[in-house]
């Protein structure tokens, strides 16, 4: 994981909550220079664009999905292991809500070549999650038509979580987790665990 | 339904493109009259203010939603309603795919008012869902522990499907719909139908 200076995570918290609030095409550097209560042109001498500040949270966000779903254990069988991938992304959308939010919503403002280089890591996670179902299919663990479109249906029900996801003590995450999970489980037919 | 002329038709499909190209707010009038070919000036003869271009966009996909749960007969059975409700609603974001695009992703930047019609009609909408859901879990139709969160999860599968969904003759919305629905059936714990 990449560590930045409290300086750093200031400027792109101000940029993600305005990107959030306005869209990236609607934020300008001189509102986040107001934001941060400082002079458009000393920004400058943090960030070289405004499309720099976008790239950083869209490749957090992104980094931190990827590495949710590397810190779990090559051992698991399918059906554990969807259930820690579902986790894994739930935690990181509630873990990273404003930047999740910028991440989802603007990420094709990118330039092309951003733009592309996230396509391709979000193709990659998708194919994660379509070969674990896969495999559980020739398994016998899950029974799905097809394991492509369980996959689109599984990241829908954990992408949209950043539009109505709000963090309370009474609804924690992990809570949202275990019942997605359960309703996601029984989606893919699979049998009851033997407890 | 309202229905609206054609040039009207003509500005709304310009906003609605500009919008989820651009975002409400990185779009201004002057783009919309550059994207029109007219007169900045001359487009106000038509528009009293940006925002009611957004509202009417939001509107117009908002009453699509309700009228597709709307057209679905009182008397079918919990389990055939959430079947017509899923595929009314996703054939509903295919149809307007580019106005639902705007319709997600701005409709938070309404103002207060229109905001908060539109917040109280998506959480009517969302009720609707979840009354179909508790009907079948009394009726033993459906097994879920809560009908609140089923009712979010089975919604957050259709609504990511304008982020994903691109109409192709091998792939029409009728075959996600069919595909979802299965899936969902299952999730809900539905028991196999009686043939």
């Amino acid at each position: 994981m990449v560590t930045i200076t409290d300086r750093r995570m200031e400027l792109l918290t101000a940029a993600g909550t305005l990107f959030s609030r306005w869209g990236y095409h609607g934020t300008t550097v001189r509102d986040l220079a107001k934001e941060l209560d400082v002079q458009g042109g000393s920004l400058y001498a943090h960030i070289a664009a405004k499309e720099d500040l976008l790239w950083e949270i869209v490749d957090r966000v992104a980094a931190r999905f990827q590495e949710g779903a590397d810190a779990i254990g090559e051992s698991l069988g399918p059906r554990e292991r969807l259930e820690a991938l579902m986790t894994a992304h739930l935690e990181t959308v509630a873990a990273e809500l404003h930047f999740a939010t910028v991440f989802f919503n603007e990420w094709q403002c990118l330039s092309e070549k951003r733009r592309a280089r996230i396509a391709q890591r979000r193709d990659e996670y998708e194919a994660m999650f379509r070969r674990t179902i896969d495999q559980g299919v020739r398994q016998g663990i899950f029974k799905v038509e097809s394991p492509k479109f369980a996959a689109i249906y599984v990241l829908s029900v954990l992408n949209w979580s950043y539009q109505w996801f709000k963090p309370t003590a009474s609804l924690p995450i992990e809570g949202v987790a275990k019942q997605f999970v359960a309703l996601t489980l029984r989606a893919l037919g699979a049998q009851a665990k033997n407890t």
